[in-house]
């Protein structure tokens, strides 16, 4: 590269944006799909696919655990896991304030490509623009992305039923816990780092395999309660959950406490939240419990018929409170 | 709507983001597919998809003859359309900088819906961001956009050959004048609008039913000499174009020369580059015409086995120029 950080002349169309497309994106995306260069990118799918976008702005760019790059990745992968696909292709459309190092957008690549690798993904499309100094918080990110649905894969919050059971494939909060630390520079010495992670290994063979999976939400933005609640609303019934049961490790615990924080309102980037057929939940919980990213799931609650489209929480001490979506702001920028 | 301006709140997750989906983006662009609100949406498809992505951070976000929102569906329809699909379906990803009017949000959220109407395609899926005043300037938008490619229209680059003809669909360099002119507050009492537009209803029937399109491209950043240039590198042949056929408004032309601009590297939102066979261009120029977007398309040049990868002008003095890709930065945020 010529230059070390990007001008504005990068995102003009021109000759400059050419070499930063064949320099960075070609050479660290590589693939027949996207070295075409064409307008669109040409995909083979048979039969339905799933499709969806997401924009990251999380500030800071690298955080404990993940970075703006493999948060891009994990998000829209899981997005497409929740619908019961298997992530296919992604798009990649960047927005870079002029000034912006060279090197922190190579980074950011990297950790795309690596992150793009390991979820059985390409990058096959993308967009590349430049604002000037000051108009944009050093880069923002959107993917979109396609995935194949098939035939087993079938989901949606209006075929849960009374009596389905309540997953957590894994300890909450981790990750708006590290994002906010690292952003208020916090030390908290409990070393808490992003859940950041794809999904798409873990739950696919679960979907398909049990064919038991009724309806998946990944509870980013808002947390748990506020995912929670989408499914309450959605599938109009009641979901009972105990609070002794959600699995919280003990430094999210210890950083909840001191911060005044509520973890069932903290984002999370590498958990799903499963309702799922009563007479399968133990299969599921064991398939689960063998994949890396599912050794900490539990069964937390249940649905039920009562408290339509509302999130009730029994408490440790025998008591039951309603628990609310997220009503302010926690932490901007979280993702 | 409680408030008249975006809050950090509107992208948390919760209830207010909530509430801001249901009152504003699932009214307008009402549709089964969306109105799910899954993580991802649910695409019948058959055969082969074109999927493609662009960013808009267009400065100002109004400008004659069109806004951020027609932009962001037209550049991503079209899109579409240059690799020879049937524009379906596009995800919508927003980031709001805080304090944005919602008057604003809406009236763009307008835009986006009658320009999705008109060209065809549904918005099935959507993600909201809101950042810190200061951290974005107003409000960007990525559209993504999948198609469906049918057999007669597969397109490539490589499929140039000698002798084929150079069509471009109408006058040029209106986009990025408009754009300019609005931005720096130049009255040039010369009227010039952009010419965003979506070419799906025009160009999918001459792709479909001529089968002579060999390849299309939206000269969109970096003008047409830049869209010609990236057509023979990529084909590696020759492009001859005529400059005295090339064309351009009267009011064009006197901005271009008041502002000391070449209107070759002006960016279009609203024209196509079609290479085509030669002996079907004179019934592709007739189907063009008949079109209310195609009445002023013309022939611009051929492609020749010599000047392999470069753009070769013919000048009304007879003489020849070589036309370079754009190296510099004409205007930033055109699109």
């Amino acid at each position: 590269m010529k230059h070390d950080r990007i001008l504005l002349s990068h995102g003009s169309g021109g000759s400059l944006m050419h070499s930063l497309i064949r320099d960075i994106f070609l050479r660290k995306f590589n693939n027949p799909v996207l070295n075409q260069l064409a307008d669109a990118a040409t995909l083979a799918l048979k039969g339905e696919a799933a499709f969806t976008t997401d924009s990251f702005v999380v500030s800071p760019l690298f955080f404990p655990g993940a970075d703006i790059g493999k948060l891009a990745v994990c998000g829209t992968v899981n997005d497409l896991v929740m619908a019961g696909a298997v992530p296919e292709y992604l798009s990649l459309g960047i927005i870079a304030e002029e000034g912006l190092k060279i090197a922190v957008l190579e980074k950011i690549c990297d950790s795309i490509r690596s992150s793009a690798k390991k979820a059985g993904v390409r990058i096959v499309t993308g967009d590349f623009k430049v604002v000037e100094k000051g108009a944009c918080d050093k880069i923002f990110i959107n993917t979109s992305g396609v995935g194949r649905i098939t035939g087993k894969s079938r989901m949606s919050a209006q075929m849960i039923e009374p009596g389905d059971k309540v997953i957590i494939t894994g300890e909450i909060a981790q990750h708006g816990l590290a994002v906010l630390a690292k952003r208020k520079n916090i030390d908290l010495k409990l070393n808490i780092k992003s859940d950041c992670q794809e999904l798409a290994s873990m739950l696919v063979p679960v979907i398909k395999k049990t064919g038991a999976v009724r309806f998946m939400r990944d509870p980013t933005r808002g947390g748990l309660a506020t995912t929670l609640n989408e499914i309450a609303r959605s599938s109009r019934k009641g979901i009972l959950i105990d609070e002794k049961s959600i699995p919280v490790s003990s430094q999210v615990k210890t950083a909840c406490d001191l911060l005044g924080i509520d973890p069932l309102y903290v984002a999370n980037e590498g958990k799903a939240v499963l309702i799922v057929e009563n007479k399968k939940s133990g299969r599921i919980m064991a398939m689960l419990k063998k994949h890396p990213l599912g050794k900490r799931c539990a069964v937390i609650g249940s649905v039920s018929e009562n408290f339509k489209g509302r999130v009730i929480l029994n408490t440790p001490v025998g008591t039951q409170r309603l628990v609310d979506m997220l009503s302010g702001e926690q932490l901007p920028r979280i993702c």
